[in-house]
């Protein structure tokens, strides 16, 4: 009975924005994940209570007319921009939370070029944000104050791509896009994909350890990255550009500048391997009675689909209910009736049919075995594309609900779905909890959705949800990052002595501390 | 015509190795990898040879009896080995390469302990070298003078394991095998496997990166160790244990730790990510004519399998040649004619007859193509273990065959075989080049086998193999480490800056250089 179900075709639903094959421009687009994270609205942080919070540091200089004298010597009058309007868009992130007051902004066109900049603000004491597609979503890729801006988009050549080895080697400006069109062309694809590709650059990438839509399958940037080119705060280059799957000569450094956020160098070249283009996708909606029953479905899903499982989403039925109220057109393809919770299950693969009865056969057992109490699957890109809406529209339909305080958590995935009960249980019925997220991957998304910003709310909230997750040994920042929004806030998720030694680091790679200051780290350590 | 034979059962061989299948034991067995990359018969070094290229560093201490009662205060007597027979092991690698003169193994129970013999010893200057399996292949697991012996084998417990999620956390002393086994139960795998197995520890095959027979499929550990525990020379404990595939807070410190030989710290508890267990693995032997044509077979597979590639394995005629002569029993499965090349391929998937299916497609049009020129694919474990057999005989046929020099070096796939060619024309032909190694992974095992050691072969073998490989950009260890063998060979691999960078890192975590000296970076530096 159900398994007619998985045949039928729903044609009703008419959203064209499946992620595999919609077609993306090259203006600034983000992805629910990236949108669905950020907590600019939380706090209600105008620009100035966030400059507030920080001290700006008296040791750095501020930029003087033979500064600009010397930038324009080295990149010529092209790459020395001032002009005011091109100064506010890169002093500013994209949601209009963090703004600078940066007078400089640096189009290095090459790794020489970036070198001698720092050799100079080294000397100079100039402190500096390196800045690629300003995407980012924690205030890392803006000035706080006055730093010069290094933006890498001018260094934006592929290098050299092996077909055999999928190895692409790059400079850092790439823009995400690009290479995924290019290597699309070669039967390859990114092993990292973001709403933000349009506009994100490659070195951005690296240097938050950006996780993306593929994580589940290919893995984190620690995995697939192969070899870096860094430039270190007094202009040192280190070439650690290697194509080579297997180096075990020393110690490996290049782990050190992925996720580092452009705090310990600047990255300038990336090598990374590249999967395969596979040819088929299957995508299913299925719901399940309880949280447990997603946690078995996840686990046979891994053993059952193995090699071509590639998203396991979930969303409970608070988000489910927020999607259909708010967004126009969005039907659930379930038929009308109360589930406690959906699932989004991809799977790609290199043969259609096989993986499609592999698929099949999966959600038969599945709904046999009582796992699954229902289920969709799609029969065309449209119908992937509908189910892919509902979980990827869920942070607009937040925003149109109401106020929305948002959090990114890593957790044991037995407990997740804890924190949201007892956030649920200790907040007034007018604040509902939702939750989603990539249950795949241990990510939970949970969002709080109130008529209105209020502090008791809040209170409530925090530190609440950090200390809970910090109990729980989870991450209070999944894949966004620290920047300067979290600095603060790493001990939830990081002993005392492994900052510490973070901040040995930091001050044996940058001794002056102009690399992306006020960020990643504490402000107590450097007082 | 062809593929009537990848359907025909080859009953007559008999070997029962097939590595997937076989019963190891805990006694101590290597693979075809490790015994293929040693070089201890290249450089006729004895152990006092080796010994004499390296001088004790005089500021370090030497034990005295305050010493051996301290130890024996937090580890009891049972903790603190003394016994000359026990010593004699500790002190040899299992090569009978490199002996050091310890007096002294301490055996903790606890990451406390650890952490208290460390203290102790970085307080009294004295130097230790910590210890798992002891099957490194570059004497970086056994003193090179008289350093404290550290052996991690009694933190041996499984701490947890995740069936959701696949993750295990466990003590560093585990032993591989005994993982695989509690895993297997679980129906999951561990994503390294080594002919070690039954000897090495996760300790040591974290802090070695070790690579392994699963590394095409499932990456290195750089990608699949989550988490770990480390405790610095000074005695600190660094809780980097964590259990999340996404944790972007601060520096990812946890991957000094893969691959830096225990020279930056001692590895006390490792989390790592598991594969579930497939049910479906096929093998093919294939005959291919020329080099291209692999690299193009190599890539068409990788399109084609995709998701179920699992071993991508080559060997040239030389090879061939040579297993035949001198291994017993062991017969070409392809007739008896030359073939330039033969390919190993293995899949590993969830579905029998879909995987089957896929492999035998991939066959057909490989042989239409043109790619291969001739091929069988297995009909069950014997056959596939036979075809195992060939290419993890290699070693000990080229053992049989007299002297061999042997290099373990991972080369941009391109240029791979042009080494090979290179040497070969500039040897004399009682010198015989043969090659051999894993595709998938970029890693060649070059042999040149003669009738005797020659010195005048030697010269010209090297430095022409590391000079070339460090001029195309490749690595002179693939997945052995540095050690005290090629600690001073770094500069062919990695830029001077790079080096300079791992010095300072090794100086800022253990200032006074106690952890595994002699080892991992040259000498000079410290001099």
């Amino acid at each position: 009975m159900i398994m007619e179900r998985w045949r039928a075709t729903y044609r009703l639903l008419k959203y064209s924005t499946f992620r595999s094959f919609s077609n993306y421009n090259n203006s600034r687009t983000f992805s629910s994940e990236r949108i669905g994270s950020t907590s600019c609205r939380i706090q209600g942080r105008s620009f100035s209570s966030v400059a507030t919070t920080v001290q700006r540091n008296p040791l750095f200089s501020s930029i003087n007319s033979d500064d600009i004298s010397y930038f324009k010597d080295i990149l010529g009058d092209r790459g020395v921009v001032q002009d005011e309007l091109a100064l506010v868009a890169a002093n500013t992130d994209w949601m209009h939370k963090y703004k600078g007051s940066s007078k400089l902004l640096l189009q290095p066109r090459s790794t020489e070029e970036v070198s001698q900049i720092l050799k100079y603000c080294n000397s100079r004491s100039l402190a500096v944000v390196p800045q690629g597609g300003n995407t980012g979503l924690v205030g890392g890729s803006v000035p706080v104050f006055d730093e010069v801006i290094i933006n890498l988009g001018s260094m934006n050549k592929i290098l050299s791509f092996d077909k055999v080895s999928g190895i692409l080697v790059c400079e850092a400006g790439c823009i995400l896009e690009n290479l995924i069109t290019f290597l699309d062309i070669q039967g390859f694809i990114m092993p990292l994909d973001l709403g933000a590709k349009g506009s994100c650059q490659i070195g951005g990438n690296v240097s938050t350890n950006a996780g993306g839509l593929r994580l589940l399958r290919y893995g984190s940037l620690h995995g697939s990255v192969l070899g870096l080119e860094a430039v270190l705060a007094n202009g040192t280059v280190l070439d650690m550009l290697g194509t080579l799957r297997k180096d075990n000569t020393g110690y490996d450094l290049k782990h050190l500048f992925i996720g580092s956020e452009g705090s310990l160098g600047i990255v300038t070249k990336v090598s990374i391997l590249t999967p395969p283009k596979l040819s088929s996708v299957n995508t299913a909606f299925l719901a399940c009675n309880d949280y447990a029953s997603c946690q078995n479905l996840l686990l046979e899903a891994k053993k059952k689909l193995g090699e071509i499982l590639s998203a396991f989403e979930f969303l409970d039925s608070d988000a489910m209910g927020l999607v259909l109220k708010h967004l126009d057109g969005v039907r659930n393809p379930l038929p009308p009736s109360v589930h406690n919770f959906y699932i989004l299950i991809e799977t790609t693969g290199s043969n259609e049919s096989f993986d499609r009865e592999n698929l099949e056969a999966f959600l038969l057992h599945s709904v046999e075995s009582g796992l699954v109490t229902d289920g969709v699957l799609a029969q065309d890109i449209n119908q992937a594309s509908s189910f892919w809406h509902i979980r990827e529209g869920l942070p607009e339909a937040l925003m149109k609900a109401g106020a929305v305080y948002k959090y990114d958590l890593s957790l044991p995935l037995e407990k997740m779905y804890d924190l949201v009960e007892e956030m649920r249980a200790q907040l007034d019925p007018k604040a509902k909890v939702v939750a989603y997220g990539h249950l795949g991957d241990g990510n939970l998304h949970l969002n709080i959705s109130a008529p209105e910003y209020d502090d008791k709310i809040l209170a409530k909230i925090e530190p609440f949800v950090y200390e809970w997750t910090s109990k729980n040994r989870g991450s209070i920042s999944a894949e966004h990052g620290l920047g300067l929004m979290k600095a603060n806030k790493i001990h939830y998720s990081k002993s005392p002595e492994t900052v510490q030694l973070m901040f040995s680091i930091k001050k044996l790679l940058d001794p002056n501390g102009i690399l992306n200051p006020y960020k990643v780290l504490p402000s107590t350590l450097f007082s």
